[in-house]
């Protein structure tokens, strides 16, 4: 904390039950934005329908004069321009990717931060080098037990002036499964300026904390980093002050595409009585996800939904379809992911302080017209 | 009004005194996105960062079985598909667009309905076919007085179920100033799916409104169009039930970069003392901008700021610089525009009941640090 900053830093906190969204929570919704539902049709997100999350501002960065430097304890620091990182063999992975904040301002109480609902996500293409490459190349010391990635955002959060950072035990960092990306590619295109043009981490199975945009420094370390990020923000929290879990996989989720058409104010859904097609998407960042199902009776009962057969990209989401038959009056539709090792999501929420994790079943309302 | 929608789909209000935004506001905030203002930056928008509104679901299209009809009053009517499109000669041009609106949720009291800040606009090279070419192709009979627009996308909107439509008196649609474009690309690319893909109108210098997504239908008429958007929808209203003013062009507005970086969550500047250059864009759809003025004190005082050279691109934004040397301390920064026939922003809001064209001057806070 750094008195310099004043109130203009404020810490942490939950709202108040009948406050509304506060007007800074709607200045980083207006900038920040989720997928638009319907767009879960699509296997690849474009750039523009998947979330983003922007903690400062987008830097000015410019491919021809970056620079990626890996140092600490490694035997020989490298520093690489994109030309050289484009000389590494090319890996293309198809990774969902998720806020750790999805679903934050549906808590009660609910923590005050970026506001999303259940949209924060998107499915991309990520080419780069593996950064297990990186790290031969460069020669890992025996002592280093982390590595962080530093981006080129800039800002103060809680006091704490910085760049954006975030570590990776060197396991993950080093190892092949997930394989982490120092991806320069989105879709087969340079990246766009909001996912780290030109050049950010990809970590796949991990929330967005991890994917650091914008990198430039890779610091291998002989002790857990203790950055603002690592230690004080992405942790599963009850009570404001103790240290918490760490926020690190994606925890599974079913999303529903909402059928038929909206009310444009209150988003409600329109549908015809009669056959009603239902699809969407499941994934899970902790194992593959075996099992989706869907409620039409505002989650009393379920029925296994119609899992798409294995396409080999085992860290993006898998489709789903079920069919419904529309009686008029109004219903509330929700899907729920199960993964191999038995995580599923809840039906109540799993509240913390930060509003991290919480994959809260979907619900949609539908509004069914009378027969004609 | 249709009795079939229930209380799914609620007449216009506004916001009580009290009022944050509602969860309604919040999921069309988090679906729908501005210009992350820092991304003023690039002379053209990237698709992501572009503004987007979309008032139902993007729909479905595909460009391969993609048809748009000419008809009504003209003499031969036209079924068009993509390629017949882009067999016309193709003309490109720079466009600035922002949505009517803008500022909305600035107003005090605020009208309930997408709650944008001052960053709903954007910047975009469009390319297709001008309007007029295919009206004179599909030759315009003597009675016809408008062009009415339709697009794919369906909902329902104060109980009125429609596919969104807007019309343009035929001296705007069949003139050559602006040159009105029937667009399949942006910035050289398809159009993505949130920008209409595969086919949109572009109307320079109007609102978002006009710029009919997905466009599937133009229809000549004889009568002036009565649709639920240009009568109900968007008109400049002091009072519910009144006639009120169509919604046609873009005031004037100017918008700076942020200077320095952000606190997370208050979104605060900060800046270090010293010299700070500002910069930023000035639009209007009524005439070219020919000042661009900043003020650093709240509005006191105001200052010219340097306009970019002009470049031929008339209908787009044009960059402005100015110095400013930070004291320590609490600043409010400012920016306005002024268009050659004197059109410029108010100090005081402008206020009406739908919040469109709210083009009240930028404020926005800078906290400049102590020396060191």
């Amino acid at each position: 904390m750094d008195g310099r900053f004043g109130d203009i830093s404020p810490a942490g906190r939950l709202a108040e039950p009948a406050e509304g969204i506060s007007p800074e929570e709607l200045a980083l919704a207006a900038r920040n934005h989720g997928l638009p539902l319907e767009a879960l049709r699509y296997d690849l997100t474009p750039p523009g329908l998947h979330y983003v999350l922007v903690h400062y501002d987008i830097p000015a960065a410019r491919e021809d004069d970056w620079r990626l430097t890996v140092g600490g304890g490694v035997r020989t620091p490298l520093t690489l321009d994109m030309a050289a990182l484009r000389s590494f063999p090319a890996v293309t992975q198809r990774v969902t990717m998720e806020c750790a904040g999805n679903g934050r301002a549906r808590l009660t109480p609910r923590p005050v931060s970026q506001p999303w609902l259940v949209e924060a996500v998107g499915t991309a293409e990520w080419t780069g080098v593996p950064l297990r490459v990186l790290l031969a190349e460069a020669g890992v010391r025996p002592a280093a037990v982390e590595a962080v990635f530093r981006g080129a955002d800039h800002g103060v959060e809680r006091g704490v002036e910085q760049d954006y950072r975030w570590s990776l035990p060197l396991a993950v960092a080093a190892g092949g499964d997930p394989e982490v990306l120092v991806a320069y590619a989105m879709n087969g295109l340079p990246l766009p300026p909001q996912h780290g043009h030109p050049l950010r981490l990809v970590v796949p199975g991990w929330y967005g904390m991890a994917q650091v945009k914008w990198l430039r420094e890779i610091t291998l370390t002989d002790t857990p980093f203790t950055g603002f990020q690592q230690t004080v923000a992405y942790r599963y929290r009850q009570r404001a002050g103790e240290p918490g879990e760490p926020v690190t996989r994606i925890a599974p989720r079913a999303l529903m595409i909402p059928p038929g058409f909206p009310d444009f104010m209150s988003r409600t859904r329109v549908v015809r009585p009669g056959p009603v097609p239902l699809e969407g998407r499941a994934w899970s960042g902790l194992a593959p996800v075996t099992k989706a199902e869907v409620s039409t009776d505002c989650g009393r009962s379920w029925r296994a939904a119609e899992l798409a057969p294995p396409d080999g990209n085992d860290r993006a989401w898998r489709g789903w379809r079920a069919s419904w038959t529309a009686e008029p009056g109004r219903h509330v539709l929700s899907a729920r992911a199960t993964d191999a090792e038995g995580n599923t999501q809840p039906l109540a929420q799993p509240w913390n302080r930060g509003g991290f994790g919480n994959n809260l079943v979907q619900r949609i309302t539908v509004h069914c017209l009378p027969d004609d």
